[in-house]
């Protein structure tokens, strides 16, 4: 570990895009991670054959989008904005409504960390719904690769942590990464406590008792099911497209 | 949990300094925690009958103290600076040759903590050496508790977490407490996993590797041992004494 001789890449992980800063300047790969429910819905939508997205960051950028007349998603604290076509429940693309076309979204905190990760060499969107396939397309790069958690509203949030240690856990049983920070080892610990039943761990998570309150249980229980698509969405010029 | 009805008091975890501004209004006891090894030294000053520290933040701030003929202990990247009388070693302190004396001392994560919470209603000084005196006090108070965990240079730590973990652990135990931050929820898991063997678990850590490194083995055997003490210190206009 931080041995000349180590050559293997490493894997970290940022609790929330606050601390990015401390970071940003080792990776090449960023993973954004927001499993309640922005990068969920990302992924749904893109599996479902939306063109692209356009995350933006503010609800005034947001709405000049709406008066050119493109389709705008907006959530803030879990519920749609007024005056906005959808928010951010991946159930809103599983209809493929959607395919072909191109959406605006912004969300509480998922937008924002893609925002803060946009300059990163390479952007991914990262969930439990696509997990196997990101950590397969992970394990393959000779790339140091840093999980950046949303968190919510600033703040350490259970989900994202788990989703991210679930790619440190892959990516070390590769023999190919390392993690240093202990950011990264507390992710993999916790990743290894909650993998055998996601809804029963994270059941007193502040963001569940959040989505719960709004009658949100149906998207919960989607948002933490592994493995329902190989798609990987990535954010080129400001706009993230199927990989 | 947020309900009018719930009487119980908070006991939350905010795992970085930085972090602190997302918690401080709602807290009148702040528990600062440097496991590794800041306030365990401080805790075994003020129990060999050191009268009290003063936590300064900068080497400058060190230097006008020594000058002025203080005992001045200065650490920075677990090493003693050059041109002070001792770092942050609990040894120091272990064979009362500081007895009844004024000490100022500077390092590089735990005096910064006590810095940022200064002006919280009460400060107190946590570690695994006096968790159960702590925790019993706590537990008599009607108290909002903030662990506050000095981390390492910004970014999240695991063994001050898990101290942390300990007192949400025994504090909602009581049952007139209660946690609705992830990162106290976290804190919990973490140190429920890491209690029968603190040494075991945190042997990949990345503080722990760091003190290896300069042959602090010692010290970080002393620092994860619970309970030597049952003294208290308090943080009080600018100097921690005994409680």
């Amino acid at each position: 570990m931080g041995n000349v001789l180590d050559t293997r890449n490493r894997v970290e992980v940022c609790f929330t895009p606050e601390e990015y800063h401390n970071f940003k300047e080792e990776f090449d790969i960023v993973v954004v991670i927001d499993v309640l429910r922005a990068t969920t819905a990302i992924c749904t939508a893109i599996s479902k054959g939306v063109k692209s997205i356009i995350p933006v960051r503010s609800i005034d950028e947001a709405k000049k989008y709406k008066s050119k007349g493109f389709l705008v998603g907006a959530e803030r604290k879990g519920e749609i904005v007024e005056g906005f076509d959808f928010g951010n429940s991946p159930y809103t693309y599983i209809n493929t409504d959607y395919a072909d076309k191109e959406i605006v979204l912004t969300t509480t905190n998922g937008t924002k960390a893609l925002d803060i990760a946009k300059n990163a060499e390479t952007v991914l969107v990262g969930s439990l719904i696509n997990i196997d396939s990101l950590n397969n397309l992970l394990s393959n790069k000779k790339s140091n690769v840093l999980c950046l958690c949303s968190g919510w509203q600033s703040k350490f949030n259970l989900e994202d942590t788990i989703c991210a240690g679930a790619i440190v856990d892959f990516l070390i049983s590769t023999g190919n990464f390392t993690s240093i920070e202990d950011s990264s080892i507390a992710s993999k610990y916790l990743y290894l406590s909650a993998k055998d039943n996601y809804l029963g761990y994270l059941k007193s998570s502040s963001h569940r008792r959040r989505l719960i309150n709004l009658n949100l249980n149906e998207d919960i229980k989607y948002c933490l099911t592994p493995n329902q698509t190989d798609v990987i969405p990535i954010l080129k010029n400001g706009k993230i497209i199927k990989l």
